[in-house]
């Protein structure tokens, strides 16, 4: 057989690389300039690609910008899974920490500003709210998995969504001002008492 | 002496009632259709009020939303703090019922679309990061005292604030789908582990 790496066709490579490029300035246009701002015409010019070309791999505004969201988010999605599970002591402050961070980057900026724009957009309205729902589906899911989590003791469900909650009110608070003093000490404060949700005593 | 009512001036009353009414369809029109739909002329229109006695009342498009989300923050703490003050078994829960309610309604809707536009809007951005913090301020306030918590007893302070940017992000995830089902259950667990931390035992 053909070894794998002899089927690999350089032109689909490029065009890979491009549509990277593409959905990586979307991310950064939409968070940057909301989407009142982002235009396919100006992501193009901001990856360094023809707007033929990215017409060719977004034949819409939609496409474009659900996309980026979309590949971000799995992006992310793969990191945090690719973390090393820590152990010990300060083990539930450290995953809660991590997932907090999904919140407080140029990703939660841009999906925000994706959310808000569904809210009166109608063409983009079932898209994102499909896109959402798959989003929080598998941040819960990873959640569950860094912290140990046994959902079938009461509460603990509700618990960690709450917590996935609270990361998105202090994603918004960090919108508009650097609310990272505050954050630290309201994020130490509730992994102490997730802490002691999710290891019940006897 | 004059009497009070005899001061009272019915032009200034006219005047005062078209400056609410212009606040008033301001909120709802940024809740409807985001910032990049709310001009001063649809809100006018939406008023009943003719664009000139608008732009007499508010000189800018910036002065008649963040007056408007002003307006109706102050109007949505006034009645919170009219609420006769919960005792007994379930306190905890109906209070943060309430706090919650401030932001699933078209209040937080008004005030998320004037944040995020704030974030990429130059015009808007010192004005909006000044409303937030005052508003953030004041539910804070109020959620201590209708709450009686203790903020000298350390996690306290903390706790409701992590509480509050709870609601913030129980409010963006009802922005597109009706979240009520699940955030009844989120409320409810945290509510619980709040009255723990609230109330310590000796």
């Amino acid at each position: 057989m053909t070894p794998r790496t002899a089927l690999r066709d350089p032109k689909q490579d490029r065009s890979r690389a491009t549509r990277r490029r593409l959905l990586e300035a979307a991310v950064a246009c939409l968070a940057e300039r909301g989407w009142a701002g982002s235009t396919v015409a100006v992501v193009a010019e901001r990856a360094g690609v023809s707007r033929g070309a990215a017409q060719h791999h977004f034949p819409t505004r939609e496409d474009l910008f659900t996309a980026a969201v979309e590949h971000v988010a799995e992006e992310r999605s793969a990191e945090l899974r690719a973390l090393p599970a820590p152990h010990g002591e300060g083990r539930v402050h450290t995953v809660v920490e991590a997932l907090i961070t999904l919140y407080t980057g140029p990703l939660f900026r841009a999906a925000l500003q994706l959310w808000v724009a569904a809210s009166y957009e109608e063409q983009l309205g079932s898209r994102v709210t499909a896109l959402e729902a798959k989003i929080g589906r598998e941040t819960h899911r990873m959640a569950v998995e860094l912290l140990g989590a046994d959902e079938s003791v009461p509460g603990v469900r509700e618990a960690v969504q709450g917590l996935l909650d609270m990361g998105r009110g202090l994603g918004l608070a960090n919108l508009l001002t650097d609310d990272g003093h505050r954050r630290e000490r309201v994020v130490a404060q509730w992994s102490r008492v997730l802490e002691t949700i999710l290891t019940p005593r006897d």
